[in-house]
C-alpha cells in the first residue's frame, strides 16, 4: 500500500526543495522594468552573490541554467584554437569540455574516474610539461552532482602555482555553492560558475559568472554581444544586466533566497550542510557493512557536502527509488551519467534542508531496503540520529 | 548548533500540514458570490462531506471552528433547562459540556479519566437509571485532541440502546474525521461535529454539522437564526448556506483538500493513517522500555489514528519540544489541558502526512531525546522503519 | 465579441477586489497556534481594528461574516422579551431585526424606505414616546449595501440623546467601514460591527465587534460561550480570541490588509474613496440625463463612498451586467434585495480601488448603455474624468 | 493627492498583465526533472507554440529573453564573414544586427525610420543588386516595441522573392506573438524568434525560435552547443530540450498560458487585439485632434495591435506618465529608443487585456491630459467606448 499522500519530498541533488519565502515572493504581478523597485533590487543581488562567494569578483547574471553559465565563462575568455585542461572527475566536467570544444576550442583532459578528487600532483605535472603555455584555463568542477566527489579547489591553484603556468583556473561550484564552503579569493580561483536552483534555493532559471580582472584581461575572439560578461557586471543602463528584458519573478525569488542565507550566516550555511552530510554518511556507513549498498566516494574527506552518490548494483537502484516515490512520497536521484544507471541513487542534501528532513529521507531509504529484502547493515537510523543528536 | 534552517513541519495535532494545491486553490481573486461558479462549486461539496462522515445527514457548514460547531450542534438541539450527558476522556468533552451550560443547559458528566475510553457499561447504567428520560442527548468525542483516546462510537450507541434511553447520541469528530474510521449512519450517531484544520486539510475557519432527522425533530428553544442549520442544509438561496457573504477562498481550499480524499479514497485514507499511526507506536513502544516516556493510552486499540499524547515528565517535555523546533526544524504539539504541561507533548498524524514525513518526526524525536540525555529504549526508529517497510 | 480575456474585475459591492500583498501573506503553511508568531501578530491587530472605527473600545473578532457580528452584538446585550428598534433604510438593518426576533428580542422598526436616510427626528420623537424606556438598543446601517443609502450617525446619536432615552446606539459598518468615515467614540457609537471582506479587503471570513463598557454592561441572558464577546476582547489564553482554533490564514491576510491602511492613512483612505465615489456619481449624473438610468440616492449627502445603487428598469440590468461582464471582463453587483432585481444594479467602489480602476468600470457601462441601446446622457467618461483630474 | 491604492496596472509593452492562473501554475514545489510529468508538460509545449506561429516548423525553447533568442537564431545560421540585412523600422532590428556583428558577421541596414513599415520595393531593390548573393538572411521585425511600426511580413518574402534572391527570411515576433496575426508558414518565415512575456504571458524568463528545414541547412560556424537547435528542437533525452537543467517553474507557467489561448482560440485572441487596439486608436485620434499627442504611426494599417506609441513632447511624456502611476495607479512605458525619452510614451494592449482594462487606462490618460493642462481633443473616451460598444 501507498503511505505517500502528503507533502512530496524531493530529495534529488537539483533542483532542490524550494522555500516557501522565495515562492511567494514570485508570486506576483510583472514589475515595471525600466524603473524603480526592480533596479533597486537587482544591484541588491550583487553584493550578496558576491558574499556566497567569499569574493569582490565582478559578477554576471544570465538568465538560463549551468550550461549557460559555462559556456559564457569560456566565451568570455577562449579564442577558437585556444586550449583548456580537464581535470574529470565524473561527467560533469567532461560536459563542460565538450562546451568548449563547440566553441572550437581544443580540450585536453585528466580524468581521474569517479571516485577519487583530481590528483594535484598530476596537474602539476602535467602543466609543468607545457613549456609552451598552450593551456589557457583549467577547468575542474568543486563537486560533480553525479559522483559527488569533492575537489579540493584551493589545492588546485596550488598544483597550477607549482608548475609555475599562467593558465586561469575555473570552477564549476553548480553543485555545491552555498552548501561545501568555496573561497573564491582565497583559493585563487579566477572564474566561478553556478547556477540557482540548488544551495541558492531558486526555481531553475538562473546562471551566474564571477570573474576576477586576470580572466577579464584574458578576453578572445569567442565573446558575443549577448554572453558579454562585461556590460553585465557593469551596466550603463538596467537592461544590460540580462542583455534585454529582465527575468523579473526569478529576481523576486533570488533575493528572498539570498536573504535566507543572510539571515542564517554563512558560516552556519555551510555548518549545516557538514552536520546533515556527516548524518547522511552515518546511515550509509551502517547500511554498507553488510550487502550491496555502497557510497560512492571511499573517503569523506573528498564527500561532497551537498550530495551523496551510492551505489546498489543493477537495477535495485531503480527499485530502490521506486519504492520510496511510491511507497513513502520520497524522490531520489537517478544514477546521473553512471551504467547501468538503475545500479546508482543519489540523494540530495542541498539548499533548503533541515534536520527532520534528512532523517525522514534516511527513514524512508531504511525502509525501502527492508521493503525490498536487500541486504544492509542494521542501526543506520540510530547512528543518524546520533549525529543530529551532537549538533 | 540549529539544523532547522529547511521546510518547516509543523506536527501538532491540527492545524495540520496543509497541501500545496489547497493553499495554491486559496490563492486567487475572490469569486462572484450571487450567481456561477462559486455557487455549483458550494453545492458540491455537500455529498463529499456525506461521504467522508459515511452518511446521508444534511450537512451544514459554518463560517467558524470545532467549538462553533459544537455550539451549533447544541444551539440547533436544546432549549434551555434541558439536560445533557457528557462522556469524558479528556478536556475536550468536558468543554463542550462547559458549551452547553453556557446556553442554559444542566450537564450531567460521567469522566473515565485521560487515559481511557468511555466504559460502555458505565453508560448504560446511567441511562437506564434516568427513568424520566432527563438527558436529551449524550456528547462524546471520539478522538480527545488532548488525550488521543479514541472512543468507540458504535459501542456508545450500543450502549445507549441498551438502557432503552431515547437520548441523541452526539459524536464530537473534529480530531480525527478523515483520520480514524467513522461511519455515522451505520454507527447510529444522531449529530456529529467537524472542522476543516485536521483530517480535512483546509485551513482553519470552516466548521461543520452533521445531522439526521432524529436529532432536527429534537429542534428547542436555543436555535437563533445564525445557528439554525435548517436553511444552511436545504438553502432555497445561497447566501442561507453560510447565513450571509459565503467564505468564498475556504470553499476553494476545501474543494480541493475532499478531491484529494476522493482521489486517493477513503478507505485507503484510513488505512494509510492507520499504518502511520503503528509507526508512530512502534518507535514510542521501543523509548518507553527505559526511561520516562511513555504513550499516554496504554491499549493500542483505544488509540487515535490521527495524534498520539505522550507523557515524559515536566519539565521534559518543553524542554523536548524546544529542541525539535530549534534544532530540527518540527514544531510538536504541547501538552494541552495536562499539568504541569511540561511533562507532556503531543505528535499529530493527522491528513496530509506519509511515511518520510512520519519517519523524520520520529528520527527528530530519537535525536532529541539523546541529545537531552533522556533515558530512552533504543531502536525506536528501525522498528518505525520495520512498520513502513510492511505497507 | 467578447473582449474579456484578461484581468477579470469583480466589482461588486463585496467581496471586494483583494490585494496581491494579502492573498501572498494567506499562502502559507499553517503556524503554530499555541506559541510564536501568531500570538504577537493577532495582539497587533487588534489597535489597528480600534484606529481603524477611531476607537478606544473592545475588539471581538470572530470567524463568520457580517451575521455573525450581528448576532454576537446582540447576543451580547440581549435578553429574551428586550426590544430593540431598527432604523431601516434598505434590508440589511430589517435582516439584522429578523436576527434579534430570533433570539426572542422584541423588534420595533421605523422603515424610511430604499432611497433616503434615517429622518432623525422621528427617531427622537419615537424614543420621547418610549417612556418605560421599553427600548434597549437602537440598530442602525452606516450604509446599506443594498440601497447604498448612507446614514449620519453622529445624528442619530444626537436623536437619541435628544429624547433623553437611554437606549444604546448600534452601527452596521459591514459595508462602509474603512470607506466611508467612521468614528465610533466621537459619534457616540456603544456598538459597531464590521466584516474583513469590503474595506478591509481580507477574503470572507472574519466579523468583528467592537462595544464601549457601557454596551458591556447592558449583558443579558442571551449570550453564551461562543459569542461572549468578554474572553474574546480581554484573553488570559490565546484560544479565547476565537473561541477554539485560530482562523490562522485569514489573521495574516488581515495584518497585510490592515498594513495597507496604515501605510496609506486612514484620512487618505477616506479621501480616496470620496473622490472615487464622486467620480462614480460624475457619470451617472450624465447618464441619467436622458434614459432610464437613476442613481439610488438622489442627494450625493446620503450616499455611500463605498457602493453605488442604481435602476435602470427591468430586464435592464441583467441585461447590462451580463454584457459587461461577457464582453468586458467586469462583474457588476445585481440588485440586492430590490423587486425585479434584474431593473436594479450596483457597483461597489470599496477597499482596493484605483482610479484606473474606476474608470474602467466606468468605462465599460458606458460602452453597455451603447450595445444595448439604452437611452443615455452623453459625456459621462469625461464628466468623471474631469474628477480624477482634480485629484 | 493619490488615487492610486488598489490593483497596480502595468501597461507597459512588455512583460504584460500575468494571468492569476499562469501565477498560480508556478506556485509549486520543483518537480523531478528526470521523469514523470515535467517530460509530459514539455513535450505537450511544441504543438502548441507551434500552433501560435500558425506553422509546422521545429521550435527550440530557450531559457532566456528576447536577446537569447535573437542570438541564438543568428547563431544557428551564420558564420563569421557571412552578411546579414537589416530591414530597421526602429531600434529593435537595429539591435539584432548589433548581435549580428557581435558574433563576426557583415550588417548591412536599409533604415526607414521610426514611423513607416519597411517599403518592400526597396528590398526587392536591393537585394536584387546583390547578384552574388552576399546576402544570407534578411531580418526584420514584424513589430517594434519602441515604435509599434507593424511590417507585413508577407509582403517582405514577397519582396525577396521579386528579386529571385535565396536569402533567408527572420522575423522577429517578440513584440507581436499572440496579438498580431503571424503565419509563418504561409508567409514564407524561414526563422521566428520570440519571448514568452508579451502575448504569451508568461513572466520574463524564456525565448522561443522556431525554423524551418531551410534555415537549419544553412548552419555555420558559429553555432555553438548552448545555441544549438537541433538537439533543443529533437532531444534523444530530456536535458537536451534546454541544454542542462529545465526551467521548471516557468515551463509550468507557459502551459496554462498556452492553454489560455487554446481556450480562446488563436482566431478570436486576434480579434480580440484588433478590437482592444481599435478602442486606444479611437481615443488617441480624438486626442490629437488638438495639441501635441499623436500616435507614432500614422497609417493604422501599420500600427500594431499590441502596443501603440505617441509623441507628445518633452517632458510631457515622463510628466504624464509620472502622474497615471502615482495618481492611478497605471504604469506607461516609456519613450524607448526616442530622443528625447520624455517626449513619447507607450502603452501596452498585449496577451492578457480586455475592455475595462483598455478603458481604465485610457480613463486615466485622459484625466492626466486634463490634469496637467495638456491641450488636447474632447470626447476621446466617448469615442472609444463605441468601439468597444461595437464588439
Amino acid at each position: 500500500m501507498s503511505l505517500s499522500n502528503g507533502r512530496a519530498y524531493l530529495a534529488i541533488p537539483g533542483p532542490s526543495v524550494m522555500p516557501d519565502v522565495v515562492l511567494r515572493a514570485m508570486h506576483r504581478a510583472s514589475p515595471n522594468i525600466y524603473e524603480g523597485e526592480l533596479h533597486d533590487l537587482t544591484a541588491s543581488l550583487i553584493p550578496d552573490l558576491q558574499a556566497v562567494a567569499m569574493s569582490t569578483a565582478k559578477v554576471a547574471i544570465y538568465i538560463g541554467n549551468g550550461h549557460a553559465a559555462w559556456e559564457a565563462a569560456l566565451a568570455n575568455t577562449m579564442s577558437r584554437g585556444d586550449t583548456v585542461l580537464v581535470l574529470a572527475t565524473g561527467p560533469f566536467c567532461i560536459g563542460w569540455g565538450a562546451m568548449a570544444a563547440g566553441m572550437g576550442v581544443h580540450v585536453e583532459t585528466l580524468d581521474f574516474g569517479y571516485n577519487m578528487p583530481v590528483d594535484a600532483g598530476r596537474v602539476t605535472e602535467y602543466l609543468a610539461a607545457d613549456k609552451a603555455g598552450r593551456i589557457k584555463a583549467v577547468l575542474a568542477v568543486q563537486v560533480d552532482t553525479s559522483t559527488s566527489v569533492k575537489n579540493d579547489i584551493a589545492a588546485l591553484r596550488a598544483a597550477v602555482d607549482a608548475a609555475g603556468h599562467p593558465a586561469l583556473l575555473f570552477a564549476d561550484c553548480i553543485a555545491s555553492l552555498g552548501c561545501d564552503r568555496f573561497e573564491m579569493d582565497a583559493w585563487g580561483v579566477d572564474v566561478m560558475v553556478a547556477g540557482c536552483q540548488k544551495g541558492l534555493m531558486t526555481p531553475a532559471g538562473l546562471g551566474f559568472v564571477w570573474f576576477n580582472a586576470k580572466a577579464d584581461a584574458a578576453r578572445g575572439d569567442c565573446v558575443t554581444s549577448y554572453w558579454d560578461w562585461r556590460p553585465r557586471a557593469e551596466p550603463e543602463q538596467f537592461y544590460q544586466y540580462f542583455n534585454g528584458t529582465a527575468p523579473t519573478h526569478h529576481l523576486y525569488g533570488l533575493r528572498a533566497a539570498l536573504d535566507l542565507i543572510k539571515a542564517e550566516g554563512l558560516d552556519h550555511v555551510f555548518a549545516r550542510h557538514a552536520k546533515l552530510a556527516q548524518t547522511v554518511w552515518a546511515a550509509f556507513d551502517c547500511w554498507s557493512t553488510t550487502g550491496p549498498l555502497q557510497m560512492n566516494v571511499a573517503d569523506a574527506a573528498h564527500r561532497s557536502h551537498a550530495v551523496t552518490s551510492a551505489v546498489i548494483g543493477s537495477p535495485l537502484g531503480d527499485r530502490l527509488r521506486n519504492w520510496c516515490e511510491h511507497t513513502c512520497g520520497l524522490t531520489l536521484g537517478i544514477g546521473l551519467g553512471r551504467a547501468p544507471a538503475d545500479g546508482y541513487f543519489r540523494i540530495g542534501h542541498m539548499g533548503h534542508v533541515n534536520a527532520h528532513m534528512i532523517m525522514g529521507a534516511l527513514g524512508t531509504i531504511d525502509a525501502g531496503l527492508k521493503a525490498l529484502d536487500i541486504p544492509h547493515g542494521r542501526g543506520a537510523l540510530e547512528a543518524a540520529s546520533n549525529v543530529v543528536a551532537s549538533a
